[in-house]
């Protein structure tokens, strides 16, 4: 059996692949407090593994002072876990050994998105857009022939329409827009922290409850309820001064706001390489469809399942390492 | 000697008005942990006190279940240290007795505004827009041959260019704009909660060091270089590949557009009240002024002080009282 594991700072996701299935295990392990245990938690899902495939962002958590240090503790929490051998995916797509790794420690630092575009490239489209909308931010990769286009520093990735900074639960909604239209009138907002995007993305129905996994903003409940009424403070307000349908319409409005960012991101990057498909995956993959309807759409979730779309890196790499060894 | 004592959630102003005198003192008292001192603090500045005009917003903190319940607490407070007459003025502009006042809760709370409005109506313009730009807001208040025409709930002050969420000291520079010109490029920039208008007022000196008061975003310092580098992290970037006089350049962007903001919302109330006079006050004073080019502009820091217009509601009920007891 492989296994391609993702060890983010927060999650740790594992999937198992044997000859024609994959299981994936999407484990909450906040590494900022549990580095120490972190072979603990592999030896649990070591059996009957031949390959270890590695991707992480875990080492820029502020448990370690340098990536250096971070790359080098994880890498022996693997080592301890497992043995046999063990490869670790760098940001340019080639697999190094654990030792490879520790020297060329700036490379694997942070390239889980490396193995998703690979895995993107040679296993569904070589010449695409990957958009990936997860938590936080919404990821727009070029593939042109099988090549990665993408810019690999971030500041890079803002100037060029690559990374978009709104994701399916946690951007402010004062983020998108600093007026809105509301009952005929443009209305200042809020500019203090009162909701987020995963509020209006329940209210509309775009994502479920069990999947608005982040922390609310006023510390309540992901409920309808709870967020209608984190919508109402953005303008000062509460659900008995604005009703529900009010209360719709302005996260409608915000909802907008955020496919047009979204929306003008991909076209920049589509006008750009001459590029008209769309590989779609990550949570926000039913708002990615309202953003990029007229693009030819390849949705992850619907080939390999939600599962995998929530935790492509880790499938990505145990699959790329498949073809490595053969 | 009156007294003129605005009772906040984080600071109480008092000041002391003699015959042609006045004193300000400005004690961070932050309520949420001290309501049971109140008495105490109050106490050291009762000598020679004849009379006690007092506003309030601290009923809003936490520490009280209701604003009835905090009103209630805080007049008793207020009750104990004084051995004299006092008066709280209501958000209509009346003063009533620490009786009156319990009874009517609700128009007691949160009338420090009151007290700003009807002393400028009063005492410097009767016809004038009232600006007064604190670290969190910007408020917007015509006065129209001495009536104060205000709207009094925030959502209607949001709807009707009267509340504006733009401060000089708290507000995200992710609220101003979720994208700017970098490098002649449309950047975007990080939603996230990496930089506020104190860096960007510290940079282009529109506020002292000193001045920024409230807790920086990374709990680092309120130094030029310290607000340069927030700045740097909004496009994910750092001082090394975002040199100083870009920096520079992307806090003039930002500020640009927090003038747009305030300068739209007084020309709207300008049209709308056919009123040309301004009044400003607040710690954004100077800011102000750049918005508010054009208009007949009279500062608060200018006739009476810088303490004066860091502190106006106290100043303005004491003021109030005066003439009020003749």
């Amino acid at each position: 059996m492989i296994l391609g594991i993702d060890i983010g700072g927060a999650n740790t996701k594992i999937t198992e692949i044997d000859e024609n299935d994959y299981k994936i295990h999407h484990i909450y392990f906040p590494m900022w407090k549990n580095n120490e245990k972190l072979t603990e938690l592999l030896k649990k899902y070591s059996e009957n593994v031949d390959t270890v495939g590695i991707v992480m962002t875990a080492e820029l958590v502020d448990a370690y002072e340098t990536k250096k240090e971070g790359v080098n503790d994880i890498l022996n929490s693997v080592e301890n876990a497992y043995d046999c051998p063990i490869y670790v995916l760098d940001a340019d797509g080639n697999f190094l050994t654990p030792e490879e790794a520790r020297e060329n420690y700036l490379k694997v630092s942070a390239a889980n998105w490396m193995a998703t575009a690979k895995f993107v490239s040679e296993y569904i489209d070589n010449n695409c857009i990957l958009v990936d909308m997860g938590s936080t931010t919404t990821d727009i990769i070029p593939i042109k022939d099988g090549k990665i286009l993408a810019n690999k520093k971030d500041l890079d990735r803002l100037m060029n329409n690559e990374l978009i900074y709104v994701g399916t639960l946690r951007t402010p909604l004062s983020f998108l827009a600093n007026k809105i239209n509301f009952r005929g009138k443009i209305t200042h907002v809020s500019s203090e922290y009162f909701a987020i995007t995963g509020d209006i993305h329940v209210i509309l129905g775009k994502i479920k409850e069990e999947d608005y996994t982040c922390e609310t903003p006023d510390g309540k409940g992901v409920d309808r309820d709870a967020c209608l009424t984190r919508v109402a403070r953005v303008l000062c307000g509460d659900r008995e001064m604005i009703n529900d349908d009010e209360l719709t319409a302005i996260a409608e409005e915000f909802y907008a706001k955020l496919l047009k960012l979204i929306r003008e991101g991909v076209d920049e990057v589509s006008k750009k390489y001459e590029l008209k498909n769309v590989v779609i995956t990550g949570l926000g993959e039913e708002i990615l469809k309202d953003a990029l309807k007229g693009y030819n759409i390849k949705s992850i979730k619907e080939i390999y399942g939600k599962e995998v779309s929530l935790a492509t890196p880790s499938f990505a790499v145990g699959m790329l390492l498949k073809k490595y060894i053969g």
